[in-house]
């Protein structure tokens, strides 16, 4: 990981996953409400203390990262501070690359042409005297704008996943809508994706551009599976938001790759806020879900 | 402007608009690469100096604020350089503010439940000891996610614009693909935008959830303009990206109302970078520009 555009982006992070033998992802989306009691309180009111935002989401990429392949960082929760929140970020960031892990941000970026530009620059490039190390390997990006608005991310060694069918209720009011050919909204973004990625594809096959795809939209997945049959599907839903084993197990290629599944509050939240050994918890559940989901796809045993 | 929260952000908007007489917004997306040359070069090697940046874009809200009522930044373009471009943005925002200029934040954010109100925190609130003024008025939204990606934002005193129908050549493949009710997705998200919207309209009748639609796309501004009576429609894409009086004018209510077009280049970049009176040029492009617009819709004669 220490060199991340050396290669493509997709074939780094199917290696990634072989090596954990888990197709998983854990997400962080730290709130100052929610923090470890020892971690100590964040300054509210005056200039943000970062520190025990930092030290919460240290340890938890310590406890989750022998088990896991890859995190996803909630980019809103980092923005919401500023100047200090966009710093914790990148150090975070270049932290899970210490360790080994691939790192998705959850940005959902979207716009036009130059401005995609702008936003693939803020995403993929170090600024200064920061490490490469520092920025994220992929980002999540919104599809609603077309091919001038996904293209850009698509940088050397980088990757994208776009959103094609969201994991909350709201989406189905566009989403699912059903065109007059018969598709649906959120498969005719599939297709879309499907044949801008295909110039991106790695040696493995599937491609830089990869697809949103939520757990609990259960009877959509198998289609968008087949619409996009090189993407890699990055499985929000799990977990807290009410998708099970068998949901996210449509949204796998029949031999068992080309989908990453993320859980977020039930592995860094999988503790009350007083308990001494909340960092043994966050480790506990982050290896019960690489362990269920790994086992589920028949890489485990 | 110097309490924003207090008013609604749509009746605010329209008094701004009627205090100019002109409908319009100049958009500052500055890159390193375009800045006058008077300003100084832009240190991008090591940390980055965002001096030369800021003095053009105080230049530039010097020159248009005695013409327009309204400006819109890019985010792209100072997320790129991270903390300092973070830092500059607020500064920026808040001397806006101090010229009684209304701030639209070009963010183009979007994500689920509580995400978005994370990103709603991000734009709208200070930090610490920021001012309130250091904080957008209004913010562009991705409507993909559907309506728990959008209420977030429509916090008291603040408005939100969401993409229905974008200026770009790629917006066609989702936007203009046609439903099996007839109408096109755009349409049916237009809908949706004038369904959520009705709930936050203020003593205009206008509502705090308004519209991006595209001056490019005049096939497309009347029939959308009857979905959404009731939203502000920010009108992108005059000028640099093609589009001319005619296509905007459709945009607007048939008494000259419920729009907000914009300008970006054509206005912020009408000079060479060698020009000494560059100055001098984006407030004559900001005059012309307020002074065409402002007549086509009789504010102006």
């Amino acid at each position: 990981m220490s060199n991340p555009p050396a290669t493509h982006a997709a074939d780094r992070l199917l290696a990634a996953i072989e090596s954990k033998r888990a197709p998983v992802c854990v997400g962080l989306d730290p709130v100052a409400e929610r923090l470890p009691l020892s971690v100590g309180e964040m300054n509210r009111a005056g200039i943000p203390d970062m520190n025990p935002l930092v030290k919460y989401c240290v340890a938890v990429l310590d406890g989750v990262a022998p088990h896991v392949p890859c995190v996803k960082f909630q980019s809103a929760c980092f923005e919401r501070f500023r100047m200090p929140g966009v710093a914790a970020l990148g150090w975070l960031i270049k932290y899970a690359h210490s360790l080994d892990l691939m790192v998705i941000l959850d940005a959902k970026r979207g716009d036009i042409g130059v401005s995609a530009e702008h936003y693939a620059a803020a995403v993929f490039e170090p600024v200064g005297p920061e490490s490469k190390d520092s920025v994220c390997d992929w980002v999540t990006i919104n599809s609603y704008l077309g091919e001038d608005g996904i293209t850009p991310f698509l940088r050397k060694g980088h990757g994208a996943f776009a959103l094609v069918r969201t994991s909350n209720p709201g989406g189905d009011a566009i989403q699912d809508l059903e065109l007059k050919d018969g598709r649906r909204v959120a498969e005719a973004v599939a297709q879309l994706i499907a044949k801008i990625g295909n110039a991106h594809r790695g040696k493995s096959g599937y491609s830089a551009l990869g697809a949103v795809v939520g757990a609990t939209k259960r009877q959509d997945a198998s289609r968008l599976r087949e619409w996009m049959p090189h993407q890699i599907f990055l499985v929000p839903g799990f977990g807290a938001q009410g998708g099970g084993v068998d949901d996210v197990l449509r949204c796998f290629n029949s031999d068992g790759h080309g989908a990453i599944v993320s859980a977020s509050r039930s592995v860094t939240y999988a503790f009350e806020r007083d308990d001494p050994k909340w960092m043994e918890a966050v480790g506990e559940a982050a290896a019960r879900f690489a362990d269920a989901i790994g086992s589920a796809v028949g890489m485990r045993r």
